[in-house]
């Protein structure tokens, strides 16, 4: 009974571990697609459409396997002036996102709140930091 | 005899375990300092702005703790276009990083290869997604 004891424990221990390792996962830098989206955002409309695109990224990041990051940020100096940097592990993940329910609203609802948008297509310049980076910080 | 190997057995997998957790650190999101530099490099020293800029991200990101981000892309459309997404844990990390060694020497380094700097300060839309893009990916 003691010996079984250990043994379930074990089995638990060996069941978190395997939990948190399974959370990560391995990306190859070369196929990543990465971009700054550069979006004005039409002054009047602002809280409302920060609202919408946090719920946006949060989807997209929590149920999608292939968004490693949507990083949305504003301007201090301006807080209408959006930054959000998004990294797909390839193509194929950044067209599957295109066609989720969570993006099709996001770009339906907030289609009048934008004033300019542009996508500038972006290159690590080291494939390598990206994983030293991100693995510092802990999902809370 | 078989009851300690089960216990040496636990003590193993639980250090492990407590490793992979340890390489992990919490921030909170509302001190940290959030940053784009948008840079333009003279096009003759790019090639060598690049090597000194990795190198320097490298460092700053494996040697100083509340060093979060330091990630250095450039624009497919014009590679003299640079864009660094610099996280770090709070305004101390910021400028304990401003005296480290690393930072200095790209400073002095770089200093005539730079055409025009631009350092835009950053707020996060969702202070909660972070951790959760990050969490994402493993170091290799």
């Amino acid at each position: 009974m003691k010996n079984n004891s250990l043994i379930l424990l074990i089995i638990i221990i060996a069941i978190s571990c395997g939990r948190e390792k399974q959370q990560h996962q391995n990306f190859n830098s070369d196929k990543m697609m990465i971009r700054i989206s550069e979006i004005e955002i039409e002054l009047e409309y602002l809280d409302e459409y920060l609202l919408i695109l946090k719920e946006e990224s949060k989807a997209s990041v929590e149920l999608e396997p292939g968004v490693i990051s949507i990083y949305p940020m504003y301007q201090k100096e301006k807080p209408n002036e959006i930054r959000i940097l998004e990294i797909y592990a390839d193509r194929k993940a950044y067209e599957s996102h295109l066609e989720t329910p969570h993006f099709k609203q996001y770009k339906t609802t907030t289609l009048e709140m934008v004033k300019s948008l542009k996508l500038v297509d972006m290159e690590a310049i080291d494939g390598q930091t990206m994983p030293m980076i991100f693995n510092k910080i802990k999902r809370n």
